[in-house]
């Protein structure tokens, strides 16, 4: 039984809908970030960095902070989604794109053009120009290849819960063919959409207008 | 023999200092990212993402770019600086924590408070404050531990380049003195040293005044 600790951000779905893929069971603990409770003593004590999500794991006593770490703890623990030998490599190098740049980009995509529009046209300008490169850079990949790495891996789980924020980016997501089809085959997948809504609050994978 | 394309920026000296405590031969290819290098073609080929760190292992024909993905591959292949068991996962959940954490909003700090001090008080404060909270989080663990994650580790050697920026985010490193006695320490070792002078431009690592 894994404990897991999260919220309905793209970082929390990253895991829910990992854990929905593998198959493993586990108790989300919601932690309400618009309240506060990442702040939370009890919190702190199992995630010093203060951020969902983060797991404990009963079977061996692990307790896991950063999504890219517990997607690869999670891979390891059940041989699933991660591949070995050379492919593995090009997953990671794939995983870490998403942890170094479209994590913290669109993040602050978020930040400046979906929550605090007015404050900084230079930020808003800057961050919005990234989110639009790295669009390019992962259309560039799709174009190659069906998913990111390879097969279907944890390197796609990580990036689609972001791209399924495509509504806050200002940006049309059929300006990316590549990225659109790709989208759209992972939203039909039956672990996606059940991981999507966790902690459930009845919300459902975004679809874009045709 | 390992090509390595790279520039003297703190996920650059990563690898050049990775490379240095392994004992892996290699042969530097500098893209300087200053008058554009790593928009040219030929470096987008191996790496689409366009940014350096970036690796072609020879041994193997395995190309790699991301820093963190960089670090892990280097310590798959020699076995050294990141220890296997329950200890793995704790180097992995630092590495992450940089990759997500320090290394982007130390980033946007460097742009906002070194490049572009003029163009928004409110983007300087905003990450001016983030990256205190990262040097809190990093603190404390510090004063729990000598090295970020268990023994000295690819952990360490992915936030040490970070924090040898001191100088660009208007604090005091003697204001943390966890990690003033960790960047010391490790500062004082010969990797370190000949790792942060690659490229070669003659450059010293950063020591705090007393």
């Amino acid at each position: 039984m894994i404990d897991f600790y999260t919220w309905k951000t793209p970082n929390g779905r990253k895991i829910s809908i990992m854990l929905e893929e593998v198959g493993l069971e586990y108790k989300v603990q919601p932690v309400n970030i618009n309240q506060g409770d990442q702040h939370q003593e009890e919190f702190l004590e199992i995630c010093p960095n203060g951020k969902i999500p983060t797991i404990f794991d009963h079977e061996n006593g692990i307790s896991l902070f950063e999504s890219g770490a517990i997607l690869l703890y999670l891979a390891d623990k059940t041989k699933k989604l991660l591949p070995p030998g050379n492919a593995y490599w090009e997953v990671i190098q794939w995983l870490m794109w998403q942890m170094g740049g479209v994590g913290p980009m669109f993040g602050q995509t978020h930040h400046f053009l979906k929550y605090h529009p007015d404050v900084s046209e230079y930020a808003s300008a800057r961050y919005h120009k990234e989110t639009l490169r790295l669009y390019g850079v992962l259309d560039q990949q799709l174009s190659k290849q069906t998913y990111l790495a390879g097969d279907y891996s944890i390197a796609d789980i990580a990036v689609w819960p972001w791209v399924a924020r495509f509504g806050w980016h200002q940006m049309k997501l059929s300006d990316y063919p590549n990225i659109l089809r790709w989208y759209l085959e992972i939203a039909s997948r039956p672990a996606v959409q059940k991981g999507y809504d966790v902690p459930s609050f009845g919300e459902t994978v975004p679809i874009p207008p045709e």
